[in-house]
This record gives C-alpha cells, structure tokens and sequence, in this order.
C-alpha cells in the first residue's frame, strides 16, 4: 500500500502537490501556516499535524515546499521542528528551492540523526504542480531516491525526474537551470528591444528565430507574452530574484565565474525595485525596453 | 524557364548554395576571388564572369555571399563593381551577414540606379547550405521578394523563409538571431561551469534542463559540443564575433540597451584574443570555464 507522506508548505505549488498525492492513494498528514490552505487539503482528504514535528512523529517520508531557504532551516532545526521527532529511517525530501549549501548542511544533520535528506526541486511552476508534470532534479543518497520514486511519479513527469548527484546536486541544478532561462529571457528582450529602436516588428522577428539555432521554449512562450505585453503570473517576478540571488550566492562561493548571470541579476533587481516583483518573471523584458527608452 | 542567377561569393557557404541552385535548373553566372570555387562550381555547369560587373552585364537576378560589410561595398560599388553595370530592373540579393545601416545604404543607392536590393543573411551554417535548408530572413521591397522567391526556395527551406520588413530588416533579424544565441550559449557555458565547480555532472544537467523551461537548441547541439569538447566548426568563432561587433555598432547607433549581449561580445573577443577564432563558437564555454579555473 502506498506509504504515509508528511508535507509542510501548502503554498501555490504545495497545495496542488499535496492533492496528487492524496489521488495517488497516499495517506496525507499536512501543516502550512496559513489556515485556508491546510483546510482545503484536509477537506480534500488529508489530516492536520499542529507542527512540523507532529508531521515527523506520523510519517517516515516528509516532503517540503518552502519559500526559501530561512523557511526550511526553520521547519527543520527550529522550535517544533522536524529534526526534533525524526522517526531512524525516514526520508525527507525538500522540493523548495533553496541554497546548495544550506541543503548540503541539513542533509548533513539529518545523517547525523538517522535519516536520510534529499533536495528535490521542482521546476514547471504552478500549471506543472496542477498537472502533475512537475521536472525534479534531485540531489542525494540513491537508494533513498529509488525508495521515494513512487511518492515523485504523483506528481512529476516520470521522464523528468532525475537524479543529478549527492546532496545539494538538486538544488545546484536548479540554479544551472534558472542561470539558462534567465539569459536567455534577457537575450530575447534585448533582441526585441532592437528590433523595436529599428522599426522591425519584433513578432516577425521571433517568427523567424523559432525555425532555427535560437530557438528555445523561453523564445516561443516567454517571448509571446512579452509581445502581448501579458505578465501575469504564472511564476512571480519577485521569487525568480530569489533564485537568483542563491545563484549569486553559490558562484561566490564556489568561486566560478557567471558574468552574464551578474547582468541579468541586475535587471531582475531593478525590475522588483520597479515595484513589479508581482508581475510575470518575464517582465524582465520591461527593464530593457524602458532603458531604450521604449513603453 | 528558370531564371538566370549571377553568383558572386564562392566561399564555405557560398560554394553549395551556388550548386542548389544549378540543381534547381538555374543558368549561373559566377564570380569570386579564389580560382578553386570558381573551378568547383563551373565544372558544375556555371558559366565564369571576370568581375561582378560582368555579372550584371549577364543577370537581372544577382546574389551576393561575402565575409562582411566592405566586401560588399566593394563588390556593390568598388571598381568593376555590380552598380556600374546594373541592368534596370535588376534584383539584388545579398545573402552576407553584415551592418544592417550598410544595407540599407547599398539598397537606396541600388534603387537610384533603377534596381532593387533586398537583404536575405542566412542562419543555419554549413550544414544548413550544404542540405539546402537554411533560414532566409529578408529585408526589402515585397514585390521583389516574391519575385524571387522561387530562387530561395533552391537554397532554404520554404517554411523558414521569411519577409521581415523593409531594408535593412533582414539584417537586423540576423543580429537578433545570433544575441540570442550568444546569451543562451553565455547562459549555459556559467551553469556548465557552476556544475563543474560544485563536482556535479554537468551532462546530468543538461538532460534534465532539456525536459523544461531551459530548453533550447543551443543547450541540445552547443551542450553536447562542449560536454564533448568537439569545437570542430560548424560555424566559425571569428565569424560570430564579427556579427557580435555588427550587433555592438547597430546597438550603439540606435540607442538601444543591450547589457548581456555587451558581456558575451568581451568573451567573444577574449575567445578570438586567446587565438581560438578558427574553432567552432560553442568554445565560448572553455573561456569561462578558465575564468573559473577549470580546464
């Protein structure tokens, strides 16, 4: 029978996340600071845990999905936290999306008490929560990943979750990841931001581009909504700057060189100075028009 | 009957394009500096011309298929150049990749002499003129385009031929074309390194970034060079790096913005500077790769 999952974090992604896994057969036992959301899933079937370590005492697999990585450090090793009533053997997985070196750290405290922590972020944003067609990449002990595999398929593309390395591999994928589609937003708004300065429709232009060596997902659906001007959300502005700055962070600390990532850093930060932290992330493409001197 | 096409450029792209076009049936009249080609593409069944002036003397349709922007002006204006000897309603047809306020120029000047010049720079390198499918991105008056529609069509492919807007839009598309490309290669040569940084497999990442929001044709061809080391060109570095200056000065004139392209135009010359300008440009990644002190 399916296992017992614990899942703290009920936010926009959790939410839809935690609901697959009930579909899936999963007895749930769910906290999340806010009320309405923990409602919802125990109306849809899930039980209640008062804390973090109330979840640890019901459950040996415990998913997280947390804003940052202060949050997960908090549920973890804070008051009431998980690692305070860790069951030996229970496998936790964290699909936030948070600092390497803080997920490398808590793996390591989690060893230290007997069990086992794997970093899972997830990449798709909310429609691949809702669809159960989340990307996992994941970092940590391998037979602790073939043993959660089933627990990932209910709620990520099978084809899509993979396991990268040791602990932290996960979340240093998640970066790369992030690091790709950032520079390519920023190239695709510079190029649309010429071609306007030019007179060219950048619609054709993009027409073009689809049918060759440049042609990228962030081109095709990213680069329509920067032509229709619609940046609703989808994936806020202001939690793509996050990611960034655990991308600032790690090149730091690894010492690597990411002059492009830097650039684009900086966009982000004047995009969420803007007060559009809220918008669509790419609404980075505003940041360039505007230093056209474009609308 | 097909229309008799003057060829004027015999190098690595333009020698097949010259023979797609026999192939379709063309009668062609050929002119270029090196005697090889020139041999190549007679022996083919072309005719030779001793300079692009006698070119226009024999064909209402001429392409051109040079290096960069002098190249054409000479052939354009030079001594025994093509506008001394223009035959009126003559199109023109540079296929070069080159400054797109040169285009433009050379096409008001064509039509003064009772001519029209359209801008068609290709993307799809060797391998795309050797298949006879290249993208065409044209510039230029729509009546001539059609006109000669069916002679692109012997050297791309139909669907990804495309009018973009008047003198000069080819060009510029062109540009936006390799901006993106070189942000994205930019963008993924940092994650590649970052992985490598942090000990993590850097082709793990790139199959995972392949499933989602990261993916590109860039990070699917260029990744796997650069994973592989192979930077056999493909397209030559030197040549990307005189588009990535084409893209710096039209950047400049037009007062638009354009930060990311401006770092990967320094890598790029510290690519050429590092003397690597004859290997392929996905060898963008081994500069930041040293910059992170990897090899």
């Amino acid at each position: 029978m399916a296992d017992t999952v614990g899942f703290i974090g009920l936010g926009l992604m959790g939410r839809p996340m935690a609901k697959h896994l009930l579909a899936a057969g999963h007895r749930l036992i769910v906290h999340s600071r806010s009320r309405g959301p923990v409602d919802e899933v125990v109306a849809a079937g899930a039980r209640e845990a008062s804390s973090p370590a109330e979840v640890a005492k019901q459950a040996t697999r415990i998913i997280t999905m947390l804003p940052d990585s202060p949050d997960v450090e908090a549920v973890m090793a804070g008051p009431d936290g998980v690692f305070g009533a860790l069951q030996p053997g229970t496998i936790l997985i964290d699909m936030s999306s948070i600092d390497p070196s803080v997920a490398v750290r808590l793996a390591a405290q989690a060893a230290t008490l007997g069990a086992v922590m794997l970093d899972a972020p997830v990449s798709g944003g909310e429609i691949g929560a809702r669809s159960g067609t989340l990307s996992i990449m994941v970092g940590g002990d391998a037979d602790a990943f073939a043993a959660v595999t089933p627990i990932l398929h209910a709620m990520g593309n099978p084809e899509r979750i993979i396991r990268i390395g040791e602990a932290g591999a996960g979340q240093l994928c998640k970066l790369c990841n992030q690091m790709v589609i950032g520079g390519t937003l920023a190239a695709v708004s510079e190029a649309f931001a010429l071609a306007r300065r030019a007179g060219v429709d950048p619609a054709a232009v993009r027409e073009a581009l689809l049918g060759g060596f440049a042609a990228s997902r962030v081109l095709e659906v990213h680069g329509e909504r920067i032509l229709a001007r619609n940046y609703t959300p989808g994936f806020r502005a202001a939690l793509f700057a996050k990611d960034y700055r655990n991308v600032a962070s790690t090149v730091a600390a690894l010492d690597s060189a990411a002059p492009v990532s830097t650039v684009v850093q900086g966009l982000l930060s004047a995009l969420i100075a803007g007060g559009r932290g809220d918008e669509d992330y790419s609404a980075l493409a505003t940041v360039l028009f505007e230093l056209a001197g474009l609308e």
